[in-house]
């Protein structure tokens, strides 16, 4: 059986990750056979264009899980095969809190087909059809700079480009604001998306810690000391992974210190719009429209498929990222751009938003519940008032990574904390990502991961020799 | 008045041309008046976040079409305000030659309205809302995977990743392949957005001249005894600015010669859906499928508003694409491909494609027999059989750039050959873009060209002094 996976690098599972699933589903759909031999790491990872540390990674997973047996100087064997039960309960759906996204249940879709219908009846449709600005569809950017003005997110000298998401908004600031060997302060743990990119973009990440009330000011301030970085990428609102909210006061003194570190101020407020319970707290862009990026999209409240997310920021600085954005991909798509318009001044976001808002305040409620019913003593976790995403850390001694795939063998899965770190490690961390389930899943899967949890944790007291996975992420 | 443009980086239009134009368009609207002041340069540029040269490029431009008046110490002055006749004809529609795209007037939108209709009427069109993978929507890469397997264009090892166009491909594949320093084979001359973006990256640019034939294969054999390039990146079919084909003999002599330099070949296959006239030539992939990475797009034989290309090429190389283009923008959007994929596969795409021949034909027939009535005895230009574009070199003593202002005050564009140059100027070189245009626009608006360059010649033949315009792009 030639391994031949279809490496999907897709948003939030490694690529080790990705091939131990495919060596799995090929031993759990019998077309690898126990006692099979599995191609050397060296080759493999040959074949497959893969680093060798990549391929080691899977294996290590896929010996943990129980699958496949490593032989010193044999190699690696496929040692178990689940029975015909267990086969057909691992091929069933997982309670996934592994994807910060919305749900697709919860989509409107008569009122995107309504809003979809609008755009194509107009009859300057061809105009959409044809190249455009690298700025983006004016009616949409005239649109979102109206309604940033009325919220004070926007000054008169600000400029506004619409990008595929924040990720390209994010990308495109790099490329037009650092050169290899700058560091830019990010959160720890941080959205990997934005790590692997600056990390691959050359930058040196400078790590702050996320407390419960957002980034650790006082960490700032001695990174600051020694330190003279280009910008600080911060998410004040539901940060992800960590779900925690920059209070008031201190973002009033992150923009002091930033000001006189002469440090941009990106502000990702990817989140900002679910605030499902609490006192919504002015942006870091209304607070100093001036000294701040804004980075914001359509995804998270509503069509992530859709990518269209804007960046609003002084106009000469966003002169360069349209500049940028030529480069990349001459302008972002029309046809969302439009749809998104409609959807957004038909009124029809607004009401999604807050059926949205009503469903996220249920899925938060329930996964709070659960963390105190289910998670062992020891246990701490955040307590977001919106947005997507909580981080649990489990009593130190048990390695949330190495839980995984036992986790995963029940049908429920998860993010250990290792895949967000930016230089503090915390191996007993995980994300939970709640907005993509249903209350009483997300009290089902709670319930399977605390029983996990809890065995492990009498598993090390009573003695058990305590065997992390290795560093694979 | 204060100078506030909005410095939208069109595809085909220079940042200090558009400065120029919005100048310009200030003076002809009234809002700025014989003998008013201009900024100053260096201000200028402060305010807008311009290089300062741009700046000077623009007042240069405005000098030399006698808008303006420039008095050493003193600054810069609106010199010239035309007759309300003049204006009412200068912001006429031009008839433009400038850019490379289909025209608005083509597309079949009734026939894009039902490929829509049909997308959202599907139960499953929550997925086309949910976010995805990297590599595309996977009906559509499917469906563009047994077209190109039916095709000779895709050996079994091969992966196909969609992009936001043909630029997006370029740009991933700079990402992956090219550190600063690199050299890449180019084209010369080249598209800007080609040039612009390896430039940027850092990459060293060799560029091998082309001739009526395509690539001049014997330069390139020069160029690889003293280099030893990543990669080339050719477009064999209606190669954009000259419309050249490279021809099958030369097209297997260039493989072999990539294949001994162990360079990557790269075919932009932007045009080849697109021939007019004439007998297909076998494309680079189809030689030698395991040696090219092969760029193709929707854009020029449908509609360029919705970015949707694709690459094809080995499966490890196409891995490290997809990781890139996760950085980038996640994945491409999903609306767009999924109504892409409708509107092919319906055969709407192939009916669409064929009417678009017949009018490429008329237009092509058109600008060729405008050429051979209008333009100065002296001059040269390319034949192509297919694509967008033909190639003009005027008398030598001809500056296509410094004659530009003026076609534009006679309400007729092009783009200069100094906007496509890698090492080699050409200042008497043009572009010319016919596609979008009916074949009586581009009779009209040659009749005008040919009259300014045969008075240029006659002026210059006459004696008068010949003033090039200061190099700006």
């Amino acid at each position: 059986m030639p391994i031949r996976p279809q490496l999907d690098a897709t948003s939030d599972t490694p690529l080790y990750r990705q091939l131990s699933d495919y060596i799995r589903d090929l031993i759990l759909t019998g077309r690898l056979s126990k006692g099979d031999r599995l191609p050397a790491t060296r080759e493999l990872a040959g074949t497959l264009g893969l680093n060798r540390s990549t391929v080691s990674a899977a294996y290590a997973a896929l010996e943990e899980s129980g699958f496949v047996q490593g032989h010193v100087g044999r190699g690696s064997f496929v040692a178990w095969v689940p029975s015909e039960q267990q086969i057909a309960r691992q091929l069933d759906d997982t309670i996934s809190f592994a994807t910060s996204r919305p749900s697709e249940e919860l989509f409107p879709l008569d009122e995107f087909r309504a809003s979809v219908e609008e755009v194509i009846a107009r009859s300057d449709v061809g105009h959409i059809l044809q190249l455009g600005s690298p700025y983006g569809y004016p009616p949409l950017r005239r649109y979102l700079m109206q309604q940033a003005r009325a919220a004070g997110l926007a000054p008169d000298d600000d400029e506004i480009v619409i990008t595929n998401g924040c990720q390209q908004a994010l990308d495109l600031l790099q490329r037009v604001l650092l050169r290899a060997g700058d560091s830019v302060v990010v959160e720890d743990p941080v959205y990997p998306g934005l790590k692997n990119l600056f990390e691959h973009a050359g930058a040196r990440l400078l790590g702050v810690p996320m407390t419960a009330e957002g980034l650790d000011l006082r960490h700032l301030a001695r990174v600051l000391e020694r330190e003279t970085p280009k910008m600080i990428v911060v998410t004040p609102n539901f940060q992800n992974p960590t779900g925690a909210t920059l209070p008031l006061e201190q973002r009033r003194t992150l923009l002091r210190m930033a000001q006189e570190a002469r440090m941009l101020v990106v502000e990702n407020d990817t989140y900002g719009d679910l605030r499902y319970a609490g006192t919504p707290v002015q942006n870091l862009k209304q607070i100093a429209p001036e000294q701040v990026v804004l980075l914001r999209t359509f995804s998270k409240v509503s069509f992530p498929g859709l990518r269209v997310g804007w960046v609003i920021g002084p106009r000469a600085l966003l002169a360069r990222l349209a500049e940028a954005k030529q480069w990349t991909d001459l302008h972002s798509d029309h046809l969302s751009q439009a749809v998104m318009l409609r959807f957004a001044e038909s009124g029809r976001l607004e009401l999604h938003r807050r059926r949205i808002l009503r469903v996220g305040g249920e899925q938060l409620a329930a996964v709070l519940a659960a963390c105190r019913s289910y998670l062992p003593p020891g246990s701490k976790w955040t307590q977001p008032q919106g947005g997507m995403n909580l981080w649990v850390r489990l009593p130190d001694m048990v390695d949330a990574a190495g839980l995984l795939e036992r986790a995963q063998r029940e049908r429920v899965s998860y993010l250990p904390g290792r895949f967000f770190e930016v230089s503090r490690p915390e191996p007993s961390s995980l994300r939970l990502s709640f907005a993509g389930l249903p209350p009483d899943r997300i009290t089902a899967g709670m319930a399977i991961l605390g029983r996990i949890f809890a065995s492990e944790v009498e598993r090390v007291k009573a003695g058990g020799s305590f065997d992390p996975a290795p560093a694979m992420v």
